[in-house]
This record gives C-alpha cells, sequence and structure tokens, in this order.
C-alpha cells in the first residue's frame, strides 16, 4: 500500500483473554505489517468484565517486551483499565487505531454488552480512538486463528488508510467454521442467555452457581443482524456507539412521565 | 392509587455499592409502599463494574432476610450476577419491575458505560423486565437521599401503573444539592474522563496507579443532555437500550468497507 496515512503508524492492541492468548498474539503480528505495536493487556484471563473499571485498588504495569517495533506491558486490571492505562500513563502519542482481541469466542449480539474485549473497544472510542474488537466464534484456547488474518490484514489496512467516522467503533465477529463467504455490516440481534447457571455442592454442603446457559436468538429469521450472518458463514461487522440514549422513544417516555 | 397493575406486584432491587448501603436501603423502604419487594444485592461495593459478569468462579446466594413483604439476598458477584441470578435461582415469578440504585454518585453521561448500577439495569432490560436504575449526584456513604423520595416514588408507581416501552430502560440521575426543579427527558452527554491516575509508590519502590480524574463535559452548553439537566438543578432521566448499533453509520460504514 502507498497511501498508508503516516510512514509508521501506532497501533495500540489490547483484550480480555489475557497478553499471552494465542488470539492476541495472532493480532499483534498482523498489526506489525503495518505499523508499530504497543500491547497494553490484562495480565491473566478477564473475559465478561464488560466495560469493568477497577476504582479503589492499586494497578501495576508489567513490561515484557520492548524493542523498535513493538512495546508489551501486562496490567492486573481489566480491558478497560489498559486502555485507560495505555493512554495516560504509557504511550506519549495518541495511538492512530485500538484493536481488541482477537477473543476467543462470539462477541456477537447482546455478548457485546458482556465483552471485556468490547469494553476496550468503547474506551478507546469514548477518547477518540479508532476503535475495533476482533473474535473468533470459537472458545477453543487453541482455536485455528487462520481464518482470521485476511479479515484482519484487510481491516487492520483500510482503517490506517481512512479513518472511521467520529464516534463509530467496529464488533468485528469471524466464523470459526471454514473460509467465510464475505463480510456483511450489520446490526446487533436481540436475544439473551437462558438456564444461566449450573448449581453444585460444594466441599461444605453449600450450593454454589456457575455461569453457563446458551443465546437464545430472538430475531432468527433477521438477515440484518449479526448472528444470522455467522450462522450463514459470514463475517459480521457491527457498527457500534457509546451512547445508550433509546432517542427514537424520548416522545413516548415524554408521555409516559406526563400522562 | 387504585389502578395499580396487581393487587400486589413484585418488585426486584439491586445495586452496587452492595447490600447494606444507604442508598439500596432507601430504594427498598420506599419500594415496599408499593410492592413485595426481594432485594439480590453484592456482598460488598461493586462499582464501576458495568456488565461484568463471573464465568469462572462459583457464585454464593446468602439469605439475608425473609418475611411476607421483603426477602433479601447478598451475591458474591456483580450487579448483573445478581440479576442473572434472581431471574434463575431465586424468584418463582417475573417480577413487574426492577429498581437498581439508588448509587452513591451520578451515572449521567458516559458513567453509564461503567456503572454496575446501570448494568444491572441492561440485564434485566435484555431479560423484558421494565428496569430503572437510580443514582443521586453524591459519593458520600452518609448522603442525604431525602431529595430522592419523591422522584423514586412517583417513578415507581408509574412504572406500576403503565409499563415501560418494550426494550426501554431508564438512567434517572438526581441532583444532590437542593430541592430539584423539575424532571428533564434526556439524551446522555458526550464526554470523557481525564488525567486518571494518581500514582504513588508502594511498599516495594514500585509505581502504583489509582483511579482518579474528572470528567469532561463535550457538550456543555446541550440543555437536551443529562449533564445540563443536572447542572441547572434538574433530575434526568435517558430512555436507555441495550443495542449498541449506530445504525444510521451502516451505509458510511458500508462504503468504508467498499470504497
Amino acid at each position: 500500500m502507498t497511501d498508508i496515512r503516516k510512514s509508521t503508524p501506532l497501533i495500540l492492541i489490547t483484550n480480555d483473554d489475557g497478553f499471552d492468548a494465542k488470539g492476541i498474539r495472532t493480532l499483534t503480528q498482523i498489526a506489525l505489517q503495518f505499523a508499530k505495536v504497543v500491547v497494553v493487556a490484562p495480565d491473566r484471563p478477564r473475559s465478561g468484565q464488560s466495560g469493568a473499571i477497577t476504582p479503589h485498588a492499586p494497578l501495576y504495569i508489567t513490561e515484557l517486551e520492548k524493542n523498535d517495533r513493538l512495546q508489551s506491558y501486562s496490567v492486573n486490571g481489566t480491558p478497560t483499565d489498559c486502555v485507560k492505562l495505555a493512554m495516560h500513563e504509557i504511550l506519549n502519542e495518541k495511538p492512530d487505531l485500538l484493536l481488541s482481541g482477537i477473543n476467543h469466542g462470539s462477541n456477537a449480539a447482546i455478548s457485546v454488552l458482556y465483552s471485556g474485549t468490547m469494553g476496550a473497544v468503547f474506551e478507546g472510542c469514548v477518547q477518540h480512538i479508532p476503535s475495533i474488537g476482533f473474535s473468533l466464534c470459537s472458545h477453543l484456547p487453541e482455536a485455528d486463528f487462520s481464518a482470521c488474518d485476511p479479515i484482519v490484514e484487510k481491516i487492520t489496512r483500510l482503517a490506517l488508510q481512512k479513518t472511521l467516522p467520529e464516534g463509530i467503533c467496529l464488533n468485528i465477529n469471524i466464523p470459526a467454521t471454514e473460509k467465510p463467504k464475505g463480510i456483511k455490516i450489520c446490526k446487533q440481534a436481540k436475544g439473551h442467555w437462558t438456564e444461566e447457571f449450573i448449581k453444585k455442592t460444594d466441599e461444605n454442603n453449600r450450593p454454589a452457581f456457575f455461569l453457563s446457559g446458551y443465546f437464545q436468538n430472538e430475531d432468527p429469521d433477521d438477515p440484518a443482524t449479526d448472528e444470522w450472518a455467522l450462522a450463514n458463514n459470514y463475517v459480521s461487522i457491527v457498527p457500534c456507539h457509546t451512547d445508550m440514549t433509546a432517542t427514537a422513544s424520548i416522545p413516548e417516555i415524554e408521555k409516559w412521565l406526563n400522562p
């Protein structure tokens, strides 16, 4: 490519599976083709951390690697903590791009609400960094990430050539089964998790509940959704924002409040 | 009131400051005027937990109180865990209303993204329960919650009389300074947190970072925002949904992907 914006752009990378997960190592290797890379990632798996922050405990930064192209740090915090520490304490310049992942497991549909991978992406978006989360639809630690390579390369190249619209970040999910048919821009599918706990009895004979269950798609036939795209072997891209306002409902809520 | 939907409705209450915070005790006392109440709340403060869940550790439920009108439980998990356990393991019927709070501190603007109070509300919304989060704009543990009483009473009564539109939940913030001028339906203000860490040196001479900083409002003059309402001594109500899709941006992202 000849029209990369800077001769050597800077990419910030994080994830929620921890700094030594296979997914983040794959993502880092791809990003290094295009940019200097700074990795700031949790020191252990922090899946399901959503946008959680650590308000009252000390956060520590551990340097893992430092050379001309790659710096790598771990943090004893959440993915969102990692982005905040990167921006305020580690980086000397604003990154051109934040990449999060590649997550081990889907973050489609409402999983975006629980996802630490996407929590970091939303934090980047709030801080006006073009931010993209990648997830492979396989939870296996040793999942085959090779299906991700061309997608991550294409999107990273595009995002460095032409920045994302202000305030928009991307939730990209990649099917794990075979070569994807293509890429679809989607909306987040409606749904919820059901039968969520496995009940066991601990060594003190006390009931202990372990999160489990499965996703119930409430929109299974809507081809505009990310779940449909993934079920039909497409990569799904949901453009997201950090505004939770249900703007269209404001007149209805006005009436609800003042009937 | 004569037109409450059921003779004795059921309200589920949670929070992120922990089961014994003053805010949740205030909220419970008000809810008991209208309904049977089941409290399922974290066993300790879990501020800033966003929509975090606990995927790999055992969750335990501790019964604190049980009588005809009020059942109260603590859980060693996040606010979202509390809602999931309430729905799947504690309640025998779907609640008519979920109330979260009253949070000690504002959850206006982008604080909604980090808020455990609102994490629980979003979980309720995903599970099709009318769900409302209340926050008082004071972080003091012994804050005066009396300004909240008429607001929480009015909203709880309304929500039991006429359910919220499907898929819409409310983020309600209440100014702490004086009697509010009124209630405004708002949108979430744009902004970000800045100067976020206090750096200290721990006993091993290692740098330790503590989350701090202040909110930078990027929309200070927009009277449609929650921050403007609160700064002008109004209660702010932001109708929220759990769809993160930036729907209006889809055509632009299509062009970005296929230039």
